[in-house]
């Protein structure tokens, strides 16, 4: 099973979750299944290679939560480490902290201040680009780290919403649009 | 690097987090070493293979948050679905729900109905055996699926808390005890 085949047929539209009016993009039914998982993880490490195949990241920041099942994947496929963005109060060391506005709510994230080092590359990973607002959220803490961040990898971008005019210059491969 | 070198030099004791008296076991320098991340991920799948090195679950269950980011890998690894059990409100389909009381403060954790399927084998998969709360929670989730929870796998078992204890029969595979 290819990539695009598995976001088409193993993603569940939830009507009205979190809330009335947004329509849940359900991932777990791709995660249950083995072949479906493994393509769309090999489609978005490639995001972090060259056209000949080199990794050309040093490492993957995951945001949490669900980040975090397709960052770690990804961050092994390369051989690059992986670096959670966690929610405020859950990182235990000293970090950097930035809050912003969701698609539905508000939210303050967290990144170790030692978790990406100056210079290192770096390739974001998420479920769903939906507003950007997480993403350049993370963006700023991996620059405050002084890293840079060289793109983001995602398995659905939300057509609808401006998620890619909020990532600015910032390279955006989405396995698919909807 | 094999696993019990990763965990002995890439795991930080973190005093008072998150609060006063806690000693947090601090994963993230393991998971930004490619190496030692990849080797505890062998480690833990191990767990879900019988002597001949033959797959004897038919899926993993990963626990909200950090679990996530070891459970995805041993799924792949394995070559078998991912399961998440998530805090309250994040899955938007229909759920089973258990409350129960962490080593610090109280949680509620759900899982989908149709997340594991009557008689398939489960293997659970977290960072850290504390109290054994969340793994008998994750449990009798996956029981009230009328899955079948054949063990848990974790980095590292809390020698001085009850955990294995509250695990029952459970087949508790610890990669270390601290």
């Amino acid at each position: 099973m290819d990539a695009a085949t598995a976001l088409r047929e193993l993603v569940l539209d939830v009507p009205d979750h979190p809330e009335p009016g947004i329509v849940f993009k359900d991932i777990t039914p791709l995660l249950a299944h083995p072949e479906g998982f493994a393509a769309v993880v090999e489609a978005l490490a490639a995001a972090g290679r060259d056209e000949a195949g080199a990794v050309v990241v040093d490492a993957v920041v995951g945001m949490e939560a669900r980040g975090f099942i397709l960052a770690a994947p990804v961050a092994l496929a390369l051989g690059v480490g992986l670096v959670p963005v966690r929610k405020v109060g859950r990182l235990p060391r000293e970090t950097h902290e930035i809050s912003y506005a969701l698609e539905y709510g508000e939210a303050t994230l967290e990144i170790h201040r030692d978790g990406v080092a100056p210079g290192q590359r770096v390739l974001l990973v998420d479920d769903v680009l939906a507003t950007g607002g997480t993403v350049a959220a993370t963006r700023e803490l991996v620059e405050r780290c002084g890293g840079v961040v060289t793109g983001l990898a995602v398995l659905m971008e939300l057509g609808f919403l401006p998620g890619r005019e909020t990532a600015g210059d910032l390279t955006v491969t989405a396995l698919t649009t909807v």
